[in-house]
């Protein structure tokens, strides 16, 4: 048990420190001072290896990636990062594989603001969980139920960049040299869009977080509203590095069924259209227009103005 | 995947409703509304098969008991339940062991007003991951920090049952008949002092919850609060089902080393010893003076009045 005391030097007194935090990691609760009007959103996601991770996974990618996946189910949510409690079970105690987990841990923690306010650390199978918490103002928050028919659908950054970067981990796929290490990066190191969902918060009418894919992500919005959706597949917004390397339809599976790109899918009524593309302009994320919310339960697409029947199912992740 | 997603089917909608739950299981986030003028108490806990329980625990028990160690945590600061995160890593989807894991869980929530908000299932090793949330008046939480010298050191209901409960399952330690199902009892269900929390409140200088045995325990509070104490072994509340089945070094072993009776241990200025007694007496729980705090940093034991060397250490788990 002593080995295991040590790793939580590699937690304690790291990181960022908030205010609000009255009494951090060494008692038997934290204590934190919730902001007066702003309810509290709180999520948490477990990573067990070789389910969710390969063994020979980077130990700082894995611990910039375990924090950034909460973090974008924050940024989905309209909510500003705040605290955040990490369970950890590891089989032996490898002081550096705790060093490159921990930087890339605090790495995301110090620049999303996160305190981390507790934890538990435990022999067992290789898995981190952690229970993230953030702040929005009462009735500001992102969800997935307020979709609209008419209400236009949108996207942040590029889609099917992280599947593809799995793919080449993998060895089931080759690309250009050059195009290599963009891909892996964003697999793993997703860019959790927090400045997004802030900028998005009182004009978006529902929002959602890309971890299992387009299709599977939108379904959740189109069940939770009530609605359908028409997805323009030619405006699907796909880096370079993703159409160099794999054909149109290739291309068009990893955007719509890739999973992990960690980028925001969000409905946009008419009336907001202009506010919001200047708030996510300022707030200097890309974004693209890529469908419209229909009556119904369905989800089509076309491409180049024609239906388009499309077996696109299912997500995949790691 | 679809099996897991059936899994969530045994956890949604069921167990304790909230109203300042504004959004449950279902988003990206849950959304909670935090009680104007308290602070939040959150903690974190993880039960790995093999290392906190056995295989062959009866899923009830371990249901019930993932949360009542992280109430108990809760009690230990004196704050008042609200709400639960729950991950859950299993190696398979096992249906009774289902009803039966959710069946434990939801009777402790259900008594203790906790709300499960949000929860991740995986497949992995048997895992249980609890995130549980709080609430207690800002300046009232229960600090291990705040004994002075001259307070005396007070526990709750009796010590070291749950360890020899633990021993009886192990074939370490035979016992009289009609005192097996209580102790085995004590260490299945183990009940978290949220009352006696909550009544300690703005009296007690210091609280703990006994999750390692009371000397390893009494030892934070100690290193916290830069005191030392002197314990009174004859004044330890033992169970008769705990003195008929073994001798009195043995006892006093179970009491000051076994782990997981989830007891507080607290301390008390005179002043306020008759408001203590009053509150408690109220809530209806047993509790015993077992010592006082004194200068220095040394933990030392008292029997019939004489110094007592003792080599108790370290403490006991699963």
């Amino acid at each position: 048990m002593k080995e295991f005391q040590l790793i939580e030097q590699f937690f304690t007194n790291r990181g960022q420190k908030r205010r609000d935090v009255t009494l951090g990691i060494g008692d038997d609760c934290a204590l934190v001072q919730p902001c007066e009007g702003k309810v509290i959103a709180i999520s948490c996601d477990t990573l067990v290896e070789g389910v969710h991770f390969f063994a020979d996974m980077p130990a700082k990618a894995l611990g910039y990636k375990s924090l950034a996946a909460n973090l974008s189910d924050l940024a989905a949510m309209g909510a500003e990062p705040a605290w955040m409690t990490l369970a950890l079970s590891l089989p032996d105690v490898d002081e550096k594989w705790l060093e490159q987990f921990s930087l890339g841990l605090f790495e995301a923690a110090e620049y999303y603001g996160v305190a981390l306010i507790g934890g538990d650390t435990t022999r067992g199978p290789k898995c981190i969980n952690i229970t993230i918490h953030g702040q929005v103002p009462e009735k500001k928050a992102l969800k997935r139920s307020g979709a609209n028919i008419g209400d236009w659908v949108f996207v942040t950054g590029t889609l099917g960049d992280s599947a593809l970067g799995l793919d080449i981990l993998t060895g089931d796929k080759q690309v250009a040299e050059e195009d290599k290490a963009y891909l892996i990066n964003r697999h793993y190191y997703p860019t959790p869009r927090v400045l997004a969902g802030h900028a998005l918060r009182g004009l978006a009418s529902s929002a959602i977080d890309l971890s299992d894919g387009l299709s599977s992500d939108l379904g959740h919005i189109l069940k939770a509203s009530d609605v359908g959706a028409v997805i323009e597949l030619d405006s699907l917004p796909l880096s370079e590095q993703l159409t160099n390397n794999v054909d149109q339809q290739q291309a068009l599976a990893y955007a719509l069924t890739g999973g992990e790109d960690y980028e925001l899918l969000f409905t946009v009524p008419e009336s907001q259209r202009g506010a919001i593309a200047t708030a996510l302009l300022h707030a200097g994320v890309k974004f693209a227009r890529i469908g419209q919310i229909c009556a119904g339960d369905k989800l089509k697409f076309t491409l180049n103005g024609e239906p388009f029947k499309s077996e696109f199912k299912g997500f995949k992740h790691f």
